[in-house]
Protein backbone atom coordinates (compact mmCIF):
# COMPACT_ATOMS: atom_id res chain seq x y z
CA UNK A 1 0.00 0.00 0.00
CA UNK A 2 1.12 3.53 -0.66
CA UNK A 3 0.89 6.38 2.09
CA UNK A 4 -0.64 9.37 1.11
CA UNK A 5 2.56 11.44 1.62
CA UNK A 6 4.83 9.54 -0.63
CA UNK A 7 1.98 10.17 -3.99
CA UNK A 8 4.41 12.76 -5.41
CA UNK A 9 3.07 16.53 -4.49
CA UNK A 10 0.57 15.79 -2.49
CA UNK A 11 0.19 17.15 1.19
CA UNK A 12 -3.46 16.33 2.32
CA UNK A 13 -4.16 13.83 5.46
CA UNK A 14 -6.33 10.98 4.79
CA UNK A 15 -8.41 9.63 8.29
CA UNK A 16 -10.77 6.73 8.46
CA UNK A 17 -13.19 5.92 10.91
CA UNK A 18 -13.54 2.12 11.68
CA UNK A 19 -15.50 -0.50 13.84
CA UNK A 20 -18.41 -2.59 14.31
CA UNK A 21 -21.58 -1.11 14.16
CA UNK A 22 -22.82 0.30 17.19
CA UNK A 23 -19.72 2.25 18.26
CA UNK A 24 -20.66 5.35 17.42
CA UNK A 25 -18.33 6.11 14.98
CA UNK A 26 -21.03 8.55 12.71
CA UNK A 27 -21.43 10.68 15.79
CA UNK A 28 -18.06 10.97 16.39
CA UNK A 29 -17.34 12.01 12.88
CA UNK A 30 -20.29 14.56 13.34
CA UNK A 31 -18.01 16.28 16.11
CA UNK A 32 -14.79 16.15 14.50
CA UNK A 33 -15.58 17.72 11.40
CA UNK A 34 -16.66 20.82 12.72
CA UNK A 35 -14.05 20.84 15.73
CA UNK A 36 -11.52 20.37 12.78
CA UNK A 37 -13.09 22.91 10.80
CA UNK A 38 -12.61 25.66 13.72
CA UNK A 39 -9.05 24.75 13.93
CA UNK A 40 -9.14 26.38 10.31
CA UNK A 41 -8.03 22.55 8.68
CA UNK A 42 -9.98 22.21 4.93
CA UNK A 43 -11.94 18.81 5.39
CA UNK A 44 -14.08 16.80 3.00
CA UNK A 45 -16.20 14.46 4.65
CA UNK A 46 -19.11 12.22 2.91
CA UNK A 47 -21.22 12.11 5.76
CA UNK A 48 -22.27 8.37 5.53
CA UNK A 49 -20.42 5.40 4.26
CA UNK A 50 -19.57 5.21 0.41
CA UNK A 51 -21.50 8.19 0.15
CA UNK A 52 -21.39 9.11 -3.39
CA UNK A 53 -24.69 9.14 -5.69
CA UNK A 54 -23.70 5.86 -6.20
CA UNK A 55 -22.28 4.57 -3.28
CA UNK A 56 -26.10 5.26 -1.84
CA UNK A 57 -27.11 3.06 -4.66
CA UNK A 58 -25.28 0.92 -3.70
CA UNK A 59 -26.07 0.49 0.02
CA UNK A 60 -29.97 0.70 -0.95
CA UNK A 61 -29.21 -2.88 -2.71
CA UNK A 62 -26.60 -3.92 -0.12
CA UNK A 63 -28.86 -3.35 2.59
CA UNK A 64 -32.11 -4.75 0.82
CA UNK A 65 -33.35 -7.66 2.96
CA UNK A 66 -35.02 -8.74 0.28
CA UNK A 67 -32.29 -8.86 -2.82
CA UNK A 68 -30.12 -12.28 -3.17
CA UNK A 69 -26.65 -11.65 -3.18
CA UNK A 70 -23.70 -13.93 -2.71
CA UNK A 71 -20.84 -12.95 -0.50
CA UNK A 72 -18.21 -12.70 -3.41
CA UNK A 73 -20.80 -10.05 -5.31
CA UNK A 74 -21.23 -8.22 -1.92
CA UNK A 75 -17.62 -7.59 -1.43
CA UNK A 76 -17.44 -6.54 -5.04
CA UNK A 77 -19.99 -4.07 -4.53
CA UNK A 78 -18.78 -2.41 -1.71
CA UNK A 79 -15.40 -2.07 -3.60
CA UNK A 80 -17.42 -0.18 -6.66
CA UNK A 81 -18.82 2.13 -3.65
CA UNK A 82 -15.12 2.48 -2.50
CA UNK A 83 -13.74 3.27 -5.84
CA UNK A 84 -16.68 5.66 -6.97
CA UNK A 85 -15.45 7.52 -3.34
CA UNK A 86 -11.61 7.68 -4.18
CA UNK A 87 -11.51 8.46 -7.54
CA UNK A 88 -14.64 11.62 -7.20
CA UNK A 89 -13.63 13.09 -3.65
CA UNK A 90 -10.77 10.74 -1.35
CA UNK A 91 -7.96 11.48 -4.11
CA UNK A 92 -9.07 14.66 -5.62
CA UNK A 93 -9.36 16.24 -2.38
CA UNK A 94 -5.87 15.06 -1.09
CA UNK A 95 -4.21 16.14 -4.00
CA UNK A 96 -5.46 20.04 -3.27
CA UNK A 97 -4.06 19.23 0.18
CA UNK A 98 -6.88 19.11 2.06
CA UNK A 99 -8.45 16.46 5.29
CA UNK A 100 -10.31 13.83 4.57
CA UNK A 101 -12.54 11.69 6.79
CA UNK A 102 -14.70 8.65 6.32
CA UNK A 103 -16.37 6.34 8.14
CA UNK A 104 -15.74 3.16 6.90
CA UNK A 105 -12.89 2.01 3.78
CA UNK A 106 -10.70 -0.82 2.81
CA UNK A 107 -10.47 -2.25 6.95
CA UNK A 108 -14.39 -3.06 6.55
CA UNK A 109 -14.22 -5.16 3.85
CA UNK A 110 -11.28 -7.17 5.49
CA UNK A 111 -13.27 -7.34 9.16
CA UNK A 112 -17.23 -7.76 7.12
CA UNK A 113 -16.51 -10.21 4.19
CA UNK A 114 -13.13 -11.68 5.07
CA UNK A 115 -13.22 -12.11 8.72
CA UNK A 116 -17.17 -12.17 8.98
CA UNK A 117 -17.95 -13.88 5.69
CA UNK A 118 -15.16 -16.21 5.70
CA UNK A 119 -13.73 -15.08 1.81
CA UNK A 120 -9.84 -15.41 1.66
CA UNK A 121 -8.72 -12.11 3.11
CA UNK A 122 -6.65 -12.22 -0.15
CA UNK A 123 -9.19 -12.44 -2.18
CA UNK A 124 -11.03 -9.18 -0.63
CA UNK A 125 -7.79 -7.65 -1.10
CA UNK A 126 -7.40 -8.76 -4.95
CA UNK A 127 -11.12 -6.92 -5.37
CA UNK A 128 -9.98 -3.70 -3.77
CA UNK A 129 -7.03 -3.29 -5.31
CA UNK A 130 -8.43 -1.10 -8.71
CA UNK A 131 -11.35 0.35 -5.77
CA UNK A 132 -8.39 2.37 -3.89
CA UNK A 133 -5.57 2.24 -6.28
CA UNK A 134 -3.17 1.66 -3.39
CA UNK A 135 -4.37 4.42 -1.30
CA UNK A 136 -4.41 3.66 2.07
CA UNK A 137 -5.32 5.88 5.37
CA UNK A 138 -2.77 8.28 7.09
CA UNK A 139 -4.83 7.49 10.79
CA UNK A 140 -7.37 4.89 11.54
CA UNK A 141 -9.33 5.11 14.36
CA UNK A 142 -10.94 1.92 15.36
CA UNK A 143 -14.18 1.91 17.82
CA UNK A 144 -14.36 -1.33 19.10
CA UNK A 145 -17.34 -2.12 20.80
CA UNK A 146 -18.50 -5.97 22.01
CA UNK A 147 -21.08 -6.89 20.00
CA UNK A 148 -23.73 -7.76 22.62
CA UNK A 149 -23.72 -4.39 23.58
CA UNK A 150 -23.90 -2.87 20.12
CA UNK A 151 -27.04 -5.19 19.89
CA UNK A 152 -29.14 -3.54 22.91
CA UNK A 153 -27.65 -0.31 21.06
CA UNK A 154 -29.26 -1.64 17.74
CA UNK A 155 -32.51 -3.13 19.44
CA UNK A 156 -33.98 0.48 19.84
CA UNK A 157 -34.34 0.47 15.66
CA UNK A 158 -35.49 -1.88 12.82
CA UNK A 159 -32.53 -4.40 11.55
CA UNK A 160 -31.29 -4.08 7.78
CA UNK A 161 -29.68 -7.72 6.05
CA UNK A 162 -26.13 -7.09 7.68
CA UNK A 163 -27.51 -6.24 10.71
CA UNK A 164 -29.88 -9.08 10.85
CA UNK A 165 -26.68 -11.67 10.36
CA UNK A 166 -26.43 -13.89 14.05
CA UNK A 167 -23.97 -12.57 17.30
CA UNK A 168 -21.70 -15.24 16.23
CA UNK A 169 -21.36 -13.27 12.76
CA UNK A 170 -20.80 -10.18 14.81
CA UNK A 171 -17.98 -10.94 17.02
CA UNK A 172 -15.77 -12.43 14.04
CA UNK A 173 -16.23 -8.64 12.56
CA UNK A 174 -14.87 -7.35 16.00
CA UNK A 175 -12.21 -10.07 15.92
CA UNK A 176 -11.53 -8.86 12.20
CA UNK A 177 -11.11 -5.52 12.83
CA UNK A 178 -9.22 -5.97 15.97
CA UNK A 179 -6.87 -7.97 13.73
CA UNK A 180 -5.94 -5.32 11.25
CA UNK A 181 -5.05 -3.00 14.41
CA UNK A 182 -2.57 -5.51 15.53
CA UNK A 183 -0.83 -6.04 11.74
CA UNK A 184 -1.42 -1.98 11.43
CA UNK A 185 -0.27 -0.81 14.46
CA UNK A 186 1.17 2.61 13.61
CA UNK A 187 -1.75 3.27 11.24
CA UNK A 188 -4.66 1.91 13.60
CA UNK A 189 -5.52 3.22 16.72
CA UNK A 190 -8.34 1.67 18.90
CA UNK A 191 -10.16 3.20 21.16
CA UNK A 192 -12.86 1.95 23.58
CA UNK A 193 -16.41 2.27 22.60
CA UNK A 194 -18.19 1.56 25.77
CA UNK A 195 -17.03 4.70 26.98
CA UNK A 196 -19.25 7.63 27.37
CA UNK A 197 -19.65 9.64 24.43
CA UNK A 198 -17.79 12.50 25.13
CA UNK A 199 -14.72 10.87 26.38
CA UNK A 200 -14.73 8.37 23.03
CA UNK A 201 -14.59 12.16 21.38
CA UNK A 202 -11.59 13.21 24.18
CA UNK A 203 -10.08 10.68 23.02
CA UNK A 204 -10.38 10.68 18.79
CA UNK A 205 -9.87 14.41 19.27
CA UNK A 206 -6.71 13.67 20.81
CA UNK A 207 -5.56 10.58 18.25
CA UNK A 208 -6.18 12.88 15.56
CA UNK A 209 -4.62 16.59 16.56
CA UNK A 210 -1.62 14.26 17.44
CA UNK A 211 -1.59 12.99 14.04
CA UNK A 212 -1.85 16.30 12.22
CA UNK A 213 0.09 17.88 14.49
CA UNK A 214 3.24 15.33 13.80
CA UNK A 215 1.87 15.77 9.64
CA UNK A 216 2.26 19.28 9.75
CA UNK A 217 -1.45 19.99 9.12
CA UNK A 218 -1.83 21.46 12.33
CA UNK A 219 0.45 23.71 14.23
CA UNK A 220 0.79 24.68 17.91
CA UNK A 221 -1.57 27.69 19.11
CA UNK A 222 0.12 29.59 21.65
CA UNK B 1 -8.47 -20.69 -15.50
CA UNK B 2 -9.83 -23.68 -14.67
CA UNK B 3 -12.20 -25.17 -17.21
CA UNK B 4 -15.45 -26.97 -16.18
CA UNK B 5 -14.58 -30.59 -16.69
CA UNK B 6 -11.42 -30.04 -13.84
CA UNK B 7 -13.61 -29.04 -11.68
CA UNK B 8 -14.22 -32.55 -10.01
CA UNK B 9 -17.12 -34.76 -11.02
CA UNK B 10 -18.89 -32.08 -12.93
CA UNK B 11 -19.94 -32.80 -16.44
CA UNK B 12 -21.93 -29.57 -18.01
CA UNK B 13 -20.74 -27.48 -20.03
CA UNK B 14 -20.47 -23.39 -20.39
CA UNK B 15 -20.79 -22.11 -23.46
CA UNK B 16 -20.77 -17.62 -23.56
CA UNK B 17 -21.49 -15.35 -26.63
CA UNK B 18 -19.50 -11.91 -26.56
CA UNK B 19 -19.18 -9.30 -29.05
CA UNK B 20 -19.73 -5.70 -29.61
CA UNK B 21 -23.69 -4.48 -29.44
CA UNK B 22 -24.92 -4.46 -32.70
CA UNK B 23 -23.78 -7.86 -33.78
CA UNK B 24 -26.87 -9.97 -33.15
CA UNK B 25 -26.06 -11.49 -30.12
CA UNK B 26 -28.98 -11.43 -28.10
CA UNK B 27 -31.14 -12.79 -30.78
CA UNK B 28 -28.76 -15.59 -31.72
CA UNK B 29 -29.13 -16.78 -28.19
CA UNK B 30 -32.85 -16.65 -28.41
CA UNK B 31 -32.42 -19.32 -31.42
CA UNK B 32 -29.95 -21.21 -30.47
CA UNK B 33 -31.20 -22.22 -26.92
CA UNK B 34 -34.96 -23.89 -28.41
CA UNK B 35 -32.77 -25.87 -30.82
CA UNK B 36 -30.41 -27.42 -27.92
CA UNK B 37 -33.69 -27.96 -25.95
CA UNK B 38 -35.41 -29.93 -28.94
CA UNK B 39 -32.08 -32.08 -28.78
CA UNK B 40 -33.17 -33.06 -25.47
CA UNK B 41 -30.34 -30.99 -23.71
CA UNK B 42 -30.74 -29.58 -20.71
CA UNK B 43 -30.12 -25.62 -21.42
CA UNK B 44 -29.90 -22.72 -18.52
CA UNK B 45 -29.85 -19.32 -19.81
CA UNK B 46 -30.06 -15.81 -17.83
CA UNK B 47 -31.59 -14.61 -20.85
CA UNK B 48 -29.98 -10.92 -20.92
CA UNK B 49 -26.66 -10.39 -19.47
CA UNK B 50 -26.19 -10.73 -15.58
CA UNK B 51 -29.75 -11.52 -15.68
CA UNK B 52 -29.89 -11.77 -12.18
CA UNK B 53 -32.43 -10.19 -9.83
CA UNK B 54 -29.14 -8.78 -8.13
CA UNK B 55 -27.67 -8.13 -11.99
CA UNK B 56 -30.71 -6.04 -13.18
CA UNK B 57 -30.72 -3.19 -10.91
CA UNK B 58 -26.62 -2.99 -11.50
CA UNK B 59 -28.02 -3.22 -15.07
CA UNK B 60 -30.12 -0.28 -14.17
CA UNK B 61 -27.47 1.79 -12.01
CA UNK B 62 -24.53 0.99 -14.79
CA UNK B 63 -26.19 2.32 -18.20
CA UNK B 64 -28.41 5.27 -16.27
CA UNK B 65 -26.85 8.66 -18.08
CA UNK B 66 -27.48 10.54 -15.22
CA UNK B 67 -24.92 8.42 -12.97
CA UNK B 68 -22.22 9.41 -12.49
CA UNK B 69 -19.60 6.13 -12.18
CA UNK B 70 -15.83 6.20 -12.76
CA UNK B 71 -14.36 3.72 -14.63
CA UNK B 72 -13.02 1.65 -11.95
CA UNK B 73 -16.37 1.44 -10.27
CA UNK B 74 -18.12 0.31 -13.18
CA UNK B 75 -15.27 -3.07 -13.64
CA UNK B 76 -16.40 -3.40 -10.14
CA UNK B 77 -20.45 -3.25 -10.62
CA UNK B 78 -19.97 -5.59 -13.54
CA UNK B 79 -17.57 -8.06 -11.53
CA UNK B 80 -20.40 -8.23 -9.05
CA UNK B 81 -23.13 -9.14 -11.06
CA UNK B 82 -21.40 -11.67 -12.57
CA UNK B 83 -20.80 -12.70 -9.71
CA UNK B 84 -24.11 -13.45 -8.44
CA UNK B 85 -24.54 -15.13 -12.06
CA UNK B 86 -22.09 -17.20 -11.08
CA UNK B 87 -22.70 -18.37 -7.71
CA UNK B 88 -26.52 -18.43 -8.19
CA UNK B 89 -27.04 -20.19 -11.61
CA UNK B 90 -24.03 -21.05 -13.78
CA UNK B 91 -22.04 -23.12 -11.21
CA UNK B 92 -25.22 -24.99 -9.51
CA UNK B 93 -26.29 -25.38 -13.69
CA UNK B 94 -23.18 -27.09 -14.29
CA UNK B 95 -22.68 -29.32 -10.94
CA UNK B 96 -26.34 -30.78 -12.26
CA UNK B 97 -24.44 -31.57 -15.63
CA UNK B 98 -26.22 -28.78 -17.68
CA UNK B 99 -25.50 -27.09 -20.25
CA UNK B 100 -25.35 -22.90 -19.34
CA UNK B 101 -25.45 -20.33 -21.93
CA UNK B 102 -24.75 -16.56 -20.93
CA UNK B 103 -24.29 -13.51 -23.04
CA UNK B 104 -21.62 -11.75 -22.30
CA UNK B 105 -19.06 -13.19 -19.52
CA UNK B 106 -15.48 -12.13 -18.62
CA UNK B 107 -14.16 -11.58 -21.95
CA UNK B 108 -16.77 -8.56 -22.46
CA UNK B 109 -14.67 -6.83 -19.77
CA UNK B 110 -11.71 -7.28 -21.15
CA UNK B 111 -13.06 -5.71 -24.23
CA UNK B 112 -15.01 -2.88 -22.73
CA UNK B 113 -13.38 -1.83 -19.42
CA UNK B 114 -9.91 -2.78 -20.44
CA UNK B 115 -9.10 -2.07 -24.14
CA UNK B 116 -11.89 0.02 -24.46
CA UNK B 117 -11.92 2.35 -20.87
CA UNK B 118 -7.88 1.48 -20.72
CA UNK B 119 -7.67 0.05 -17.36
CA UNK B 120 -4.81 -2.33 -17.33
CA UNK B 121 -6.04 -5.78 -18.16
CA UNK B 122 -4.15 -7.59 -15.04
CA UNK B 123 -6.43 -5.66 -13.33
CA UNK B 124 -9.91 -6.18 -14.18
CA UNK B 125 -8.52 -9.99 -14.05
CA UNK B 126 -7.68 -9.82 -10.36
CA UNK B 127 -11.34 -7.68 -9.51
CA UNK B 128 -12.96 -10.29 -11.34
CA UNK B 129 -11.47 -13.34 -9.85
CA UNK B 130 -13.58 -13.60 -6.98
CA UNK B 131 -16.27 -13.10 -9.43
CA UNK B 132 -15.79 -15.90 -11.49
CA UNK B 133 -13.85 -18.32 -8.99
CA UNK B 134 -11.71 -19.23 -11.78
CA UNK B 135 -14.30 -20.40 -13.81
CA UNK B 136 -13.88 -20.56 -17.81
CA UNK B 137 -16.27 -20.83 -20.80
CA UNK B 138 -15.66 -24.14 -22.60
CA UNK B 139 -16.97 -22.24 -25.65
CA UNK B 140 -17.19 -18.73 -26.83
CA UNK B 141 -18.70 -17.56 -29.63
CA UNK B 142 -17.89 -14.20 -30.81
CA UNK B 143 -19.74 -12.26 -32.99
CA UNK B 144 -17.80 -10.26 -34.63
CA UNK B 145 -18.98 -6.29 -36.51
CA UNK B 146 -17.72 -3.26 -37.37
CA UNK B 147 -18.20 -0.58 -35.14
CA UNK B 148 -19.71 1.12 -37.49
CA UNK B 149 -21.92 -1.06 -38.89
CA UNK B 150 -23.27 -1.28 -35.48
CA UNK B 151 -23.89 2.10 -34.86
CA UNK B 152 -26.22 2.29 -37.45
CA UNK B 153 -28.21 -0.58 -36.35
CA UNK B 154 -28.35 1.24 -32.79
CA UNK B 155 -29.29 4.85 -34.06
CA UNK B 156 -32.86 3.27 -34.51
CA UNK B 157 -33.25 2.85 -30.98
CA UNK B 158 -32.11 5.10 -28.07
CA UNK B 159 -28.54 5.26 -26.55
CA UNK B 160 -27.41 4.25 -23.01
CA UNK B 161 -24.54 5.43 -21.05
CA UNK B 162 -22.13 3.03 -22.73
CA UNK B 163 -23.71 2.78 -26.60
CA UNK B 164 -23.11 6.67 -26.08
CA UNK B 165 -19.26 6.96 -26.19
CA UNK B 166 -17.60 7.21 -29.24
CA UNK B 167 -16.48 5.32 -32.34
CA UNK B 168 -13.12 5.55 -31.40
CA UNK B 169 -13.86 3.30 -28.06
CA UNK B 170 -16.07 0.89 -29.71
CA UNK B 171 -13.15 0.41 -32.26
CA UNK B 172 -11.10 -0.52 -28.99
CA UNK B 173 -13.79 -2.55 -27.89
CA UNK B 174 -13.95 -4.55 -30.93
CA UNK B 175 -10.18 -4.90 -31.16
CA UNK B 176 -10.49 -6.07 -27.83
CA UNK B 177 -12.28 -8.67 -28.06
CA UNK B 178 -10.54 -9.96 -31.27
CA UNK B 179 -6.98 -10.15 -28.95
CA UNK B 180 -9.30 -12.03 -26.56
CA UNK B 181 -9.66 -14.43 -29.07
CA UNK B 182 -6.29 -14.13 -30.49
CA UNK B 183 -5.16 -15.52 -26.98
CA UNK B 184 -7.92 -18.67 -26.74
CA UNK B 185 -8.17 -19.94 -30.11
CA UNK B 186 -9.12 -23.36 -28.36
CA UNK B 187 -11.89 -21.66 -26.34
CA UNK B 188 -13.29 -18.84 -28.63
CA UNK B 189 -14.49 -18.94 -32.25
CA UNK B 190 -15.40 -15.86 -34.21
CA UNK B 191 -18.31 -15.11 -36.64
CA UNK B 192 -18.92 -12.17 -39.02
CA UNK B 193 -21.55 -10.55 -37.54
CA UNK B 194 -22.03 -8.54 -40.83
CA UNK B 195 -23.86 -11.53 -42.63
CA UNK B 196 -27.07 -12.32 -42.66
CA UNK B 197 -28.97 -13.44 -39.33
CA UNK B 198 -29.75 -16.83 -40.69
CA UNK B 199 -26.24 -17.70 -41.46
CA UNK B 200 -25.21 -16.65 -38.95
CA UNK B 201 -27.52 -19.07 -37.03
CA UNK B 202 -26.24 -21.86 -39.15
CA UNK B 203 -22.66 -20.88 -38.33
CA UNK B 204 -23.20 -20.84 -34.44
CA UNK B 205 -24.98 -24.19 -34.52
CA UNK B 206 -22.29 -26.16 -36.08
CA UNK B 207 -20.13 -24.51 -34.08
CA UNK B 208 -22.05 -25.46 -30.86
CA UNK B 209 -22.95 -29.02 -32.25
CA UNK B 210 -19.61 -29.41 -32.70
CA UNK B 211 -18.25 -28.79 -29.65
CA UNK B 212 -21.46 -30.50 -27.63
CA UNK B 213 -20.57 -33.69 -29.64
CA UNK B 214 -16.85 -33.87 -29.03
CA UNK B 215 -17.86 -32.97 -25.19
CA UNK B 216 -20.39 -35.94 -25.35
CA UNK B 217 -23.03 -33.78 -24.42
CA UNK B 218 -24.81 -34.46 -27.63
CA UNK B 219 -25.06 -37.93 -29.79
CA UNK B 220 -25.11 -38.49 -33.61
CA UNK B 221 -28.40 -39.37 -34.79
CA UNK B 222 -29.30 -42.39 -37.11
Amino acid sequence: MVGVQERGGKVGYFITLEGPDGGGKSTQLKMLVPKLRERGVQVVTLGEPGGTALGRAIRRLVLDPGCVICPQAEVLLYAASRAQAVYEVVLPSLREGKVVVLERFLDSSLAYQAAGLGIPAREVLDANRLATGGLEPDLTILIDIDPARARRERLRGTRDRIEGRDEEYQRRVREGFLEVARKHPGRVRVVDGSLPVAEVERIVWHLVEESLRRAGVLRDEK
